[in-house]
């Protein structure tokens, strides 16, 4: 009898870990897709390829539709399985990731729509150096973070955040040069403005890159570094790169 | 002895209600506070009160720490009570209600800090009039969703969600009206982008305030409303109103 319910509790636990282990999948599947669509919309910009950017914003209703499946089996698992510690957190680290995945899936489509716009339009070439160097820093964050989280690399989810010091630096200053442009070419104001808010998706990739870096820490570790400093980040994560410690 | 662990049970049902309930005031309190911080940022920028605006950025930082205190209590009540149904609904609906307040705090921080630039450099008034309609609006939109979680008034929340369309149309036109007058003014370029930033934030604002209309729907209902359209959220409230169902 005692062996029989043993069984059924490793049977149960099995089914469970077997769950688990789909939710991180489905996760990391939805991280592939967004990954693809931040690559796609960037280069629709920097090419003009208007045909690319129309996919890059179809993609927006699938990651859409993933988000709420993914996050009511995590709400179903949480109900039916009680689930305690561990295996809570990597729960609602996976429910707050996707919505972080929606989020840059968003900021993807609208970069694509202005991507459209650009090309429609009078077609300007102020800031697209900026747009392609940002983009670059950004999709690699988007890339580490979810290779972190698929090997569970609290190292490398720290370098992210890291980074996400530099887009917001490369950032400012690709807007005052942007402001620039616009004072010595006033024709061009409006499809500047479209670079504008292409850096400003790019820089809020970076952003929700960073808060994704931070509920994998949260996952492994047990603590919500979630608004704090990169130097408690470093000492959490126990890394032994230079955080250069000059943060804001 | 059933007696008694009837009296049992009454007890940690009460005590486990009483955890719910002092979740919940704790959101609304958070919830609270924003409200005000909106109100001082943008109060801030229109009467050029550097003061104030020094004040509402100061708040985040207890915005930041309510968010963490309250998401921690949702994760233990979670782990210790494991809640189900409508119970578990409530937590997750105030974890990502919490999240979406949290937001509504940087944006509001992010329009002070635009106050206090725009105070110290050359200030124009351009695009004045139209921050304080949008701002109106936003600041209407935060207190009547706040004032719905409060009396799980689904209605209203609807009212709420349907709203953020007409702040969605007057920040596209308030937009337009500011590159014209970039066009012509070219030495107000940069003061201009100042409240350009501004206009974007009550935009990201009336979103949050919408995402918060559709916790309070999910929590009330059970059916999880992001996403959808306004048609099926009014459906979803069984609400008289008009849609318009002009949507997008």
């Amino acid at each position: 009898m005692e062996f029989e319910k043993d069984n059924y509790s490793t049977h149960i636990s099995q089914q469970f870990n077997a769950e688990l282990e789909t939710i991180r999948t489905q996760m990391l599947t939805m991280g592939g897709i967004v990954e693809r669509q931040v690559n796609d919309a960037v280069e629709a910009l920097l090419t003009g390829d208007v045909e690319l950017a129309e996919q890059a914003r179809r993609i927006d209703k699938q990651t859409n539709e993933m988000e709420l499946l993914i996050d009511e089996q995590c709400t179903t698992t949480i109900a039916r399985r009680q689930p305690a510690a561990s295996d809570l957190r990597l729960i609602i680290s996976i429910s707050r990731a996707i919505s972080d995945l929606e989020r840059i899936g968003d900021e993807s489509s609208r970069i694509a729509q202005q991507a459209i716009e650009l090309a429609e339009g009078n077609r300007t070439q102020h800031g697209f150096q900026e747009v392609r160097h940002i983009g670059n820093l950004v999709r690699d964050m988007v890339k580490d973070v979810l290779t972190a989280f698929a090997r569970n690399d609290l190292e490398m989810a720290y370098r992210v955040a890291k980074q996400d010091r530099n887009v917001d630096q490369e950032y400012r200053s690709a807007m005052r040069a942007l402001v620039t442009y616009m004072m010595e070419d006033v024709r061009s104001i409006s499809s500047i403005m479209n670079v504008i808010w292409v850096l400003r998706s790019l820089e809020r990739i970076g952003d929700h890159s960073r808060n994704l870096a931070e509920h994998l820490i949260y996952q492994v570790s047990g603590t919500d570094v979630r608004h704090q400093s990169l130097q408690s980040i470093k000492q959490m994560v126990g890394s032994d790169e230079d955080s250069d410690s000059d943060e804001e």
